[in-house]
């Protein structure tokens, strides 16, 4: 920490600090907790039901430790957000939940079990620009299975991704699962000749312009397969500089409609560049015969398990933007046209994305550990299931308010609240110093089912005044008069303070779903 | 971020960074996450009951709006992770859930209910020299009452606390809720000439050294009090140097058994020190009656809604080691001796503490809000309740696991291990490389129920083996030759394949609480 005269924690001149947030960042209201919490607890069931285990892991790591994965490579700190320890040693906050597993594993490698599953559900941070929907904390909920090299393990992961989306209510038909395999890409890059160290940028920013076609669509990412793109508010983003031939091969197997028709084309492609030559002259193992193999091994699994293709779907222009992939890549989405508050169609992206990757562990022993994964978005996938009328978090019931009608008898007040919590009834006293206007006010704005009340002719009578605020809110509009009375006498009502448990229960059944 | 080599992510020499976590930061293992999630839903379902609100705010805030509140000022950056925003300004993590909630209330306060009720789980960051049992990252459950002048608002955390130990299941009598007034404690040091900007370190100093009292004993106490203290280890913590006088003064109060013996004790102390005189030169209203008024008012409530002396008791050497503290503080005990591992009685010290804070809104507006809550120290609770036997995190069974005795059948075990997810049988694939006995011990270390085989043999006959993985564990110690061919048979049987649910459930149900 630098020791200048802006020291942490000190405004200008002593004077009042500002309450507010920096940007990019949230607070959450109770309904979106709520929500949130009941949609993690179904996907932890599923995964649960995969067999994977819960692992924790804590949010600051070493930087080194953590590594530079992100796509977002032109901000400082390649968008983590970093500082100084005590000793000097740099740390950050991690920027997602499958760097800390690598590490993890790669610290307890001997104990572990070997395939190590584990599910994670955390809070990670990107240092990046804030914007509309792009957040500096968000919340990933991801399932990874480390020490698995066959495909099996990747075939799971689409597996699970579906049933994860179903047992979230999302119908069979609202959702696909799509995969490919980036060694399919990798081979088609091998067969350009952009493979090895000199072309690692070339191929990183392609992957990204690739990433990007639901997006941009093919014009755009051949803009930026070519010099760059110019989007609508005039950023240029630098390209990938391909030639036009590198071009055309990229975008004949990204227009490929499925992996029937992948194979020819992607011998076309190897026969346009020439291929590559084996030590005969001739040509060789074809590249990314692998990958093909590999995705038919892959939907043989899946398919016997009973997914068709309307579940899950062999894409292959799914790439993922992420530079560690080297195999399988999952994407998810929500099929249904989504549209916002104000009718406009949102393109939401995938929601349960990952992939294999095989070279993290080895980063920190040198030796290959074959790993695959998927990471759910959270307030991604909360925001696309909410649009679908799902997951509104709005199912809990306010308390029941004792309000304070006489300040000297608060103890009385407190031992009727005593009662309804013993009972397992969500009650509270009105702990403000306003009148009885506010108060009722105040159990308006909490959602509470009813109020009680006991002034001192209910007190002398052994009642309790109940009011159900909800009807009391309706009486203003009916106009019958008998209906009227009838209405009014169901929405405040004397009742024995002996049975008060009795009478605010039968308030509540009024309104049990 | 300054621009010198040693670049965050960047090891010496390319190197391969080293797998390993900071001092003072952990992982969790999935017993110890199953076990504090369901002591968190408990809690949580108390302070619902009590009609608290889930409030949630980000990791990060600006360090100004956190304040400084921590009692380990000698530290950097006053025991706080900070780092500079790319537009300069400092951010902060959150160093306890208090100071952001303050945050959130100054800044919405026009739209909140008026109490505003919430309750928050969350991680906190301590900068702080990490140690045996002391963290640099652990978790909070707060519950607070803010807009709320009431004492009703004070007596209510005491009751929230005390319920919340029952709900955990601990038995009345085995813990105990101690409440204070901070203003015991100033209404002395105001009788004492401590009062004033000027002495304000001296306060804060002082009421650090009693809040030790548990840990260090009268003794050690007054030494902090005087000139400072020595401790164990050699290092010597500079004391609050009051003088003779005022030391024996608050002992005196210190030594009060409850608030019965403390009235008497205090008017001693006033008339020793000659009191606060008043405008006529007789001794003014004594500075610490406004404190007993509300110790007695908030007894009472406590009192009539049915807590007694044995759930929460008034005790008046409790202070609180935070600055912030206005009014009654609140702190909770396990009152069996705890005993660790190795029969050492452990001073677990407060698991459930608070107090009234009535200025941190006021740092924002200017204008006091009255709030109280209390803190749980999750993993300082969870810890003692494990001792007591409770909260072990081992009541969820392993997968069944499915294993892979011929490599060419994948498709047929994946689709059994289908079968058995769909029954809701938590299950999977053995997804590594390994033979039959490192499949076996695989199974064992997931802690599988039982493990499925289908060789050739069996697929001929439609059947698959279930090996019930406990009892074949067993077979080795059981000495008589009947007893062990019956188990035997019950340890690994075949059966229809079209049954595999069945068959897998009857092992299950041996093991059923």
């Amino acid at each position: 920490m630098s020791k200048n005269d802006d020291k942490p924690g000190q405004g200008p001149d002593n004077s009042r600090p500002k309450a507010r947030l920096p940007k990019g960042l949230l607070d959450s209201s109770a309904q979106e907790i709520r929500a949130t919490e009941a949609m993690l607890a179904t996907i932890k069931s599923v995964f649960e039901l995969y067999g994977f285990e819960p692992l924790a892991t804590p949010a600051i790591e070493y930087t080194d430790a953590l590594g530079k994965f992100l796509p977002d490579e032109d901000r400082p700190n390649a968008g983590v957000f970093s500082f100084q320890d005590n000793d000097e040693q740099w740390l950050s906050l991690r920027y997602d939940l499958t760097a800390p597993l690598a590490r993890n594993v790669a610290e307890n490698y001997q104990t572990l079990p070997k395939p190590f599953r584990r599910y994670q559900t955390g809070t990670v941070w990107r240092n990046e620009k804030p914007g509309p929907g792009r957040f500096r904390q968000f919340m990933q909920f991801d399932a990874d299975t480390v020490g698995a090299p066959s495909v099996a393990a990747d075939a799971e992961m689409c597996m699970l991704a579906a049933d994860t989306m179903e047992a979230l209510g999302v119908p069979r038909g609202d959702y696909v699962v799509k995969v490919n395999s980036r060694k399919v890409l990798d081979g088609v890059m091998e067969a350009l000749g952009l493979l090895g160290d000199t072309n690692i940028t070339k191929r990183l920013v392609a992957f990204r312009a690739i990433d990007k076609l639901d997006r941009l669509g093919m014009y755009g990412v051949r803009e930026l397969l070519g010099p760059g793109r110019k989007d609508d508010s005039g950023d240029f983003t630098e390209g990938a500089h391909l030639t036009e031939k590198q071009i055309s091969a990229i975008v004949a197997v990204l227009e490929a409609k499925d992996f029937g028709s992948l194979r020819p084309i992607l011998d076309q492609v190897t026969v346009n560049t020439g291929g590559v030559p084996d030590e005969h002259g001739g040509l060789a193992h074809l590249p990314y015969e692998d990958a093909l193999n590999e995705m038919t091994e892959l939907e043989g699994l899946i398919r016997t398990a009973g997914y068709g293709p309307d579940r899950i779907w062999l894409d292959p222009s799914i790439v993922r933007g992420l530079e560690y992939y080297t195999g399988p890549v999952f994407e998810t989405e929500l099929t249904p046209a989504i549209k916002d508050s104000r009718g406009q169609t949102i393109r939401l992206g995938s929601v349960i994305s990952g992939g294999r990757y095989d070279g993290l562990v080895a980063r920190f022993t040198g030796e290959r550990v074959p790993a695959t994964g998927i990471s759910v978005g959270v307030s991604r996938l909360l925001f696309g299931l909410q649009l679908l009328g799902k997951y509104k978090g709005d199912d809990v019931q306010g308390p029941v308010v004792v309000l304070v009608f006489d300040r000297d008898r608060l103890r009385d007040y407190q031992r009727m609240v005593q009662t309804l919590r013993e009972a397992g009834l969500r009650a509270e006293l009105y702990l403000g110093s306003s009148g009885m206007k506010a108060q009722m006010k105040y159990a308006d704005k909490r959602g509470s089912p009813c109020a009680i009340i006991q002034g001192g002719d209910e007190k002398e009578r052994a009642e309790v005044q109940i009011k159900d605020l909800a009807l009391g809110a309706t009486l203003s509009k009916i106009e019958d008069r008998e209906e009227y009375l009838k209405k009014q006498a169901e929405a405040q009502f004397p009742w024995p303070e002996a049975e008060l448990v009795e009478g605010v229960q039968q308030v509540l059944k009024r309104y049990k779903a």
